[in-house]
């Protein structure tokens, strides 16, 4: 898993008849310290109620499709964690305010 | 998930019997503005109706393959979604046209 | 999946049960011209009678090794098509000879 | 399987049903020396009892998740190691203090 | 799957259940004409009796995890075949001595 940021939303009304009742969230990786990394954002499903700005723990794969609950899921990512808060080498790197 | 840009299209007369009646896209990924990375770009199923130029949601892997309702299916890339717009860091960032 | 050229092989006679009547293809990743990028070649297995020379589109992960007919294959790339043409933004990019 | 070093730990009270009684720690790439690379931590789930500053084999994907037992879990990298030494080009290149 | 070149060991006596009676090789990616990449190895269980320095080809991923026999195995790379011989662009690239 990977740590992420929300940072933003995706709108299809045409898409894939299991993503229709889910919202598509824009995710960029962050590091210990919950930078964000300059990097494209990817799109996760949310299965944890995560809003903009939160830091979040990221499945990627099929362990992203099979923790939807639905094992046929388009889902290649999904949100699976809120953090509260990050310890990198022996200290507190990152606290939710 | 990713952001993709369909970009072109890939004909192949010869091919495994699960993608005899699918069209092959090519994608390329783009941002949260829409703005396609220059990438080599990369062959998907299209699950949607997607056209040229449409900006989509890709997903990869098992995801795709199990996306398109045949488990046996060789797609590890499928498109599952058509764009209406990104919303990015609390703006809009792109809408279709 | 992507775009690849097969540009060799590999003989390896002492191999994994399920590869030991499979013809193991070296492949290049390629553009939407047909031209292969600067990268180490990778092993894959061959669906569809491909030749040297040929353009193909490639399938990865769990996606080529269903792809293969048999569940337990230890492949992990397999040449799904053999490409005849590339379309990329409004134009023949490359043409079979 | 990749090398790793387990780096830091992530908190959060709000997750995935599979991963509730689950530590996460973060974990780094590592060479056959016992380096760190200068990545990105990711978040792993820990098999085996591993303890920060510990180097260790890092299960990924769907192996990671069939790894933990539960084969719904959302894990996509997994402890299954605690490291001893390290052999490389004929000599050890790294043991356990 | 990749060419491989087998480049030490890793030794863990705290490992996951079905890693128990598995030798843990390291391997770095290698081009077709067996020079290896300067990249970080990477450990994958051996499936055909390799020994250190051969050029092997590696299968990644849940096709690795497959090929060990074991569907619930935690490893993501395999060795599943010891090459005897590299074709690249019309000739022998690389042959075992």
């Amino acid at each position: 898993m990977i740590i992420g940021k929300v940072v933003g939303s995706a709108v299809a009304t045409l898409k894939h008849e299991q993503l229709k009742t889910t919202k598509l969230l824009l995710v960029q990786r962050a590091d210990a310290t919950g930078v964000v990394a300059d990097e494209t954002p990817f799109v996760a499903v949310d299965l944890v109620g995560a809003g903009e700005g939160e830091l979040v723990v990221v499945s990627q794969g099929s362990s992203a499709r099979v923790a939807t609950g639905e094992s046929s899921s388009p889902a290649d990512a999904a949100i699976v964690g809120i953090l509260d808060s990050l310890r990198f080498e022996g200290a507190i790197a990152w606290r939710k305010e």
